[in-house]
């Protein structure tokens, strides 16, 4: 078993020493209850409501900067390893939304957020290079990044490149949903954990930020896709959460005695298939079976 | 709005005449409710359980035979559109497990199920075409079969290709789940209809045959991935669900002022990604940007 958790609090907008500072605290409270893998939120270090690429610019940093040197230090004091979002300087006009994963003993490694939320994409600069999957000594991490879970190609490529447990950090704007129902993105992460057979570990923040209320639904699903451990959402505040989660089940696709969720795969089919799918609709339905 | 029904039972091994007419007998109380659209569960002609490919076959039939010409005379005399799964003889030694689309007017429309879940590969040979996705007067219709649905390729396929609504005839065998949580393929369902923004109904089977207890959680999902209707799988009983599902919102796969499901995809990185990722273990991981 490997104990992981999730901060969820609130960062302030372009405050980045108070909000890393904030950050170290929270992971101290997670090293103190046994944590061995803490996720926290998107944009930790920066925030998130930025107005404009120019402000989000002034909050952004090089991997050698404030946020993810302190990581760095709190991971390797506390010998924790730290999954957290901060914004990175580019050398384009718009800085990235981006995730460093900190190891002891290892170089940070740096992923950035591939697929661009919304107005988003007037603040940075979208990431071309996969999720990272990362040997650590307690399994291998996958990171990925908030609008990045919706997309069960990368969460696949993830899971092929052999992770244990995927980190995400994220910011999950809240949208309604209704009356008794778990947010679409708990629903969602449960889902591709499952799909999977990969555990996974979101890490959202809370509150109100600038008008946009933040679900605050951090969530630790296991490689069934049951969550383990769930912030409440309805509360929409600071909390944080841990769970006991067993790596091992990621390394075993097996759904039953003949199925495996790898290996079933009909990969002859897929891309082909997809091709013909996004031509134009009056071919659609041409080449099915017909009696 | 259109009324889509999901007519849940239990068809007994090998009675095809009897499971039929049992059949048409839900589809009518369907219609006399309303329903436009029907869906009946997998190998609802045969049965499901059977003990090999021989007791299969003799319970296979082409697409003219009873099964699928008697649900094709319902669908024109009652106006309604169907969806059924069917043992379907094949030229192989082994039958398909198909479903039939049968819509007013329009020929019958086979689909063979392409993912073969666990013993069924004992059973049954697999389809390799994609699931069809027919143009009726309610919508686009797409047609895939139980553990189709576990593999987001395939839904992905069907909503690229244009799919409202996907129908999809069950058979889930219950597996264990923590009190309180639905059924995983309910929640599956769920995740695969909002990440696509498409409605999907799918219906499951009743009882217990030859000792598989079944979910009996048949669900109809709306394109914001909520479910509209669901059987009560503590029940374990034959239940009709049906629900008023808007397919216009399957046609909008916006979910934010600028981002849409199917535009944010990164179809420019997901298939280098994916064959790198399915690279021996000792070579995943480096061409990440570490510093």
């Amino acid at each position: 078993m490997t104990k992981i958790a999730c901060c969820q609090f609130a960062p302030h907008i372009g405050q980045v020493r108070a909000n890393v500072e904030e950050s170290i605290k929270q992971v101290h409270w997670a090293v103190d209850k046994g944590a061995r893998i803490v996720v926290l939120p998107e944009l930790t270090s920066s925030g998130y409501a930025f107005t404009d690429a120019t402000e989000a610019s002034k909050a952004a940093e090089a991997p050698d900067g404030y946020a993810v040197s302190s990581w760095k230090r709190a991971a390797e004091e506390l010998n924790v390893i730290i999954v957290a979002g901060f914004c990175e300087a580019s050398h384009h006009s718009k800085p990235y939304n981006s995730a460093a994963l900190l190891a002891p003993g290892l170089d940070p490694v740096i992923y950035r957020k591939a697929h661009l939320w919304d107005a988003e994409r007037a603040l940075f600069t979208p990431g071309d290079a996969g999720p990272p999957v990362i040997e650590t000594e307690y399994g291998s991490i996958g990171v990925v990044i908030c609008y990045d879970l919706e997309f069960p190609e990368w969460i696949r490529i993830a899971a092929l490149a052999g992770a244990d447990v995927i980190c995400a950090p994220v910011n999950w704007p809240t949208v309604p949903r209704p009356a008794g129902e778990r947010p679409g993105e708990v629903v969602r992460t449960q889902a591709q954990a499952s799909i999977n057979r990969v555990a996974i570990a979101a890490c959202d923040r809370a509150g109100v930020e600038r008008g946009i209320h933040w679900t605050s639904a951090s969530v630790i699903v296991d490689a069934n896709g049951w969550p383990r451990a769930m912030a409440d959402p309805d509360a929409g505040q600071s909390e944080r959460i841990i769970a006991d989660i067993d790596l091992n089940e990621s390394r075993d696709k097996k759904v039953s005695e003949f199925s495996d969720v790898f290996a079933d795969r009909r990969t002859d089919l897929y891309a082909a298939l997809e091709r013909s799918a996004t031509r134009p609709a009056q071919h659609e339905g041409t080449e099915q079976t017909q009696c």
